[in-house]
């Protein structure tokens, strides 16, 4: 499996992915999972790729090898806004499962997912989600998070305590606790996390950290967290008989 | 789906289960999955059920027919420890998806997964989870609690904060908390939520209590959650650049 999560806020959007790619539980590797095609202070374009590796790597590379060249449908610089570069992401998709597909099969799921994000100059920041069919959905406010791969453990802490108001710094720990939460449950997703903070209107990459899971910052705030976890389970008191 | 939960402590056992039974998304109805059969002073068992309605009320209506025929195979009560109890509801389960399956399959999943807990006089309390293929494991310390239906969203705050020194009613307030990350996430998980305390060697069984969502207790303790998770977030310095 994997695990990527994009967080869209008023502050930007935090990327985040885990780094394991495997084939059967005894043949894992490490990969890292975000990619990254900007102009400074023109767009900022992030990629997050789920499923398989053969796929999301063909994918990746050929929008990496296709921007320059100045040929629409190739060249992600061609992209006139977020909207479209989405839509690039799924055509390459399409076109590389076309190709592999049928013989890929018989071995395994060749599909792929993505999450698509960052900010053109003149748009809002802007998430999406690219399913294996190549199309897609936006991220809205209602709902301000983007996750492929393995979703569920680490998506009842984005529930309760993530919004469009977080803040950039607030969403990064969000996304570490996220992440221990889905890798403390599934052997498929691993550390290190690469984790990306876009600030809006910025139109510029800061550089991507990757938290090991014994590194001073995420142990010490898992440890704190799991200890203030039960300390505040403890404070309320518990139903008494016949309370409902 | 459906979502039950056996808590496994020093203390004893807590077990809870959602109401939701539902045919695809258009046929809902509310029922109760958890099922006692007791004798005072002597033993105590517990069935939570998860899976095909049809069968899992057919093996827990047969197990209540049974109950005090004295015939071995029929009656729980001649079953003489948890283990022998675990193995007369697999037996049970699989008779039922003998009788049934072939006919249930071109319409749907005939299969049903069951927690079967409590204690048997000289016994320490014991928790089981019995498979759709009749067998079963035995829950023990290193992970102590059984989940059966849609068990990933409710993991985490299990993961976290509990453990078998964990007590009772502790145990009650992380299980409601663990039903309400699954709520939200999943629509075939719904309240009311019965919860059973089990305290061990009372080998009596205290009333069965109901937790509505918008009860005052729950209602109240989900709110207090919410807020105090997000300032325990909120109090963790955040990653700094490069900090990792």
């Amino acid at each position: 499996m994997t695990y990527c999560l994009g967080l869209l806020m008023k502050e930007g959007i935090v990327f985040a992915s885990d780094s394991r790619s495997n084939a059967g539980i005894d043949n894992i590797t490490s990969v890292c999972k975000l990619r990254t095609y900007a102009v400074p202070d023109e767009r900022v374009v992030v990629l997050l790729s789920a499923g398989n590796l053969a796929t999301t790597q063909a994918v990746t590379a050929l929008l990496g090898s296709g921007q320059g060249s100045g040929i629409a449908g190739q060249d992600i610089n061609v992209c006139v806004n977020m909207f479209d570069a989405a839509q690039l992401v799924g055509d390459k998709l399409r076109a590389q499962v076309a190709r592999d597909g049928t013989f890929v099969k018989p071995f395994g799921n060749p599909n792929a997912t993505f999450i698509v994000g960052g900010q053109f100059k003149g748009e809002r920041p802007r998430l999406f989600e690219v399913y294996s069919a190549g199309n897609f959905v936006e991220i809205t406010g209602r709902r301000p998070f983007a996750q492929i791969g393995e979703t569920k453990y680490g998506k009842p802490i984005l529930d309760r305590a993530f919004a469009t108001e977080t803040s950039l710094d607030e969403a990064a720990k969000l996304a570490l606790l996220s992440f221990d939460a889905t890798i403390r449950s599934n052997l498929s997703v691993a550390a290190p996390v690469d984790l990306l903070r876009y600030r809006v209107d910025s139109l510029a990459l800061d550089p991507v950290d990757s938290f090991a899971l014994d590194g001073p910052y995420w142990s010490q705030l898992r440890h704190a967290f799991n200890e203030g976890l039960r300390d505040l389970v403890r404070a309320f008191d518990p139903p008494g008989p016949g309370q409902t």
